[in-house]
């Protein structure tokens, strides 16, 4: 995890919600519920500041989430990638996310306001998060995939630089990088890490070097879950427990 | 649907788990809790009999179902498929199926429960449901998923029949007809109809012709799920209406 390279004192408190994903084709109204009852529950343990580490949830959510829960800053991966692309000064940019988030428009509608004479131009690819979440990354399957939803998109519109909206998508970063190495690719998640860094030296709010333990929660103990945290946190502690929402 | 076609005077009420679809790679206790909460619904309707048209549920959920709700009768879509593979005389005889149901076992335990010398070869092949639940049915990724799935499986055991032991399977027959023209397929849904016609009748539990309208409702009501309920019910009106558990 870039968190735990770039800010090594930071714990974390972790929450999948695996007993409902995936999120990337539902409405925005239960993305919304199902984002708020996480919140809640994070909120009650007392952060100092949440991440919302997943685009379809800041895209649906974020807004809404800012406003209910003043007393705590909160992140979404969608803003940080929007400025960065800004900063590098693309005037051409493709974006790939969920059917949530390119339904939403955010992306457009972001860059647009930081830089109206930004091109934009979208692309829902939904297979590609389940495909992930089944173990297909590294197979011509998911390279077919990607082609299939990409080839004419990237041949059909002139853009040079790809977001890649979608916080499962730089694990298939390497079938876009070899069909169509002319692209520059942009990762929501890590410009958020950078952001953060930023954010907690400019607000006083680093850690100390602390004996806290980083704690993960989860809403279902699906064998898929375990087998990714244990790709994703090989280097850290990772004991998941169990969380029930009232339903 | 073959309910409609087979039994016209009986009418509906549906229940789509659409805000956390898919099941099948979940764990049992998820599985369980979630179907409990949607039986109390149905229950709630006042539903003469329960079918529960999903492989993942009927395998996780079916027996403590039985004993939690006695006063409804359930059906599940894995027993009569079973029956009728072993009235055909099958003796060696392939499974496909989620993640959870090959994990239960529980076709390969009902079929040698009726002919223990029948041979059975199971296979999980999880990435089917969501590459049919995002439009790729027809499509050649879906072929490659399929073969990449079968091919050893049905190369290295010597099986001739075929159960599709998910109810999305049937739709992406096409491809293992055309893939494997030797085996004989198998589709769980088709055979609970017949059953459901020999109870009813059995128990003088037939509806008369009647005005009731189905009713059809779902926990999101998410653009796929629109789509879906449009080409499934195409026949009936399919107005959809959201429920919201208590969460």
């Amino acid at each position: 995890m870039e968190l735990h390279e770039t800010l090594p004192n930071e714990k974390v408190i972790y929450f999948g919600d695996t007993a409902r994903t995936p999120y990337g084709s539902k409405s925005p109204e239960t993305i919304k519920e199902f984002a708020e009852q996480i919140v809640d529950y994070l909120v009650s343990k007392d952060v100092k500041l949440i991440i919302i580490a997943c685009n379809t949830v800041t895209a649906m959510a974020l807004d809404s989430l800012r406003e209910k829960y003043p007393q705590v800053p909160i992140y979404g991966v969608i803003g940080p990638v929007v400025r960065k692309v800004v900063n590098d000064g693309c005037r051409k940019v493709g974006i790939i996310a969920t059917k949530a988030t390119i339904g939403s428009d955010v992306y457009s509608r972001k860059i647009k306001e930081l830089s109206p004479a930004t091109e934009t131009y979208s692309l829902a690819c939904p297979a590609l998060v389940p495909l992930v979440e089944e173990g297909f990354t590294h197979t011509e399957i998911m390279e077919k995939t990607v082609e299939f939803y990409l080839d004419d998109f990237v041949k059909n519109n002139d853009f040079d630089n790809l977001i890649l909206g979608c916080t499962h998508y730089p694990l298939i970063a390497e079938h876009i990088r070899k069909l169509y190495p002319e692209l520059t690719l942009y990762n929501s998640s890590a410009e958020v890490v950078n952001e953060l860094k930023d954010y907690l030296e400019e607000n006083d709010m680093l850690a100390e070097p602390n004996e806290f333990q980083d704690r993960y929660y989860a809403s279902d103990l699906s064998d898929n879950f375990i087998a990714m945290t244990d790709l994703l946190f090989k280097d850290r502690d990772s004991k998941i427990k169990l969380v029930k929402f009232e339903n």
